[in-house]
């Protein structure tokens, strides 16, 4: 899907490697992402998990948004149980979309 | 993962809904992966599918590299057989990565 605004605009691009560990997971993460949708700036989320591999990217406005959702204080605590009990590694990436192209099956 | 240069770099982001038809694509897909990793200014891959669903992101030094595996012969065939057979709809983006960070479990 093609984002709600053209480029340029931010990606947040997540990559995880989870442990075994579930407990308060999906309840948190659905929670983030109730509350992601609900910051200034925030344009579209999208998640894919395979087994302990995960990617997923919310797209911003602009950096301004993305600093203000990583400091809310919900998302602080969520960070931290997913360093103390969901995550074994993940990599955070900000990156600037400059442009975009979709294909549409008729 | 962490990337293997620091930012700035690029990402090229390909998020996809799949058909049911499977004809080639494992093959097609492997092929692509391998390809990949052998352009210059290649740097990494990362691909999650769940279901229908799935996020695959390349990850390459500068625009001109993404420009060339976009255009090579046999990407260009796998592109249009994507079109035709395997994906009911896509978007690719292209995204420069400003930042990045991680977190390893000790």
């Amino acid at each position: 899907m093609i984002a709600k605004i053209p480029p340029p605009y931010y990606a947040v691009i997540f990559t995880s490697v989870r442990t075994d560990n579930d407990q308060g997971y999906a309840q948190t993460a659905g929670h983030m992402m109730t509350l992601a949708a609900d910051q200034p700036g925030y344009i579209d989320f999208e998640s894919v998990r395979e087994g302990e591999m995960g990617i997923s990217i919310s797209y911003w406005k602009d950096l301004d948004s993305i600093k203000n959702w990583k400091n809310m204080a919900d998302h602080l605590t969520a960070q931290k149980l997913g360093r103390e009990k969901w995550y074994k590694s993940y990599t955070t990436r900000i990156a600037k979309v400059e442009r975009e192209y979709s294909f549409e099956r008729t």
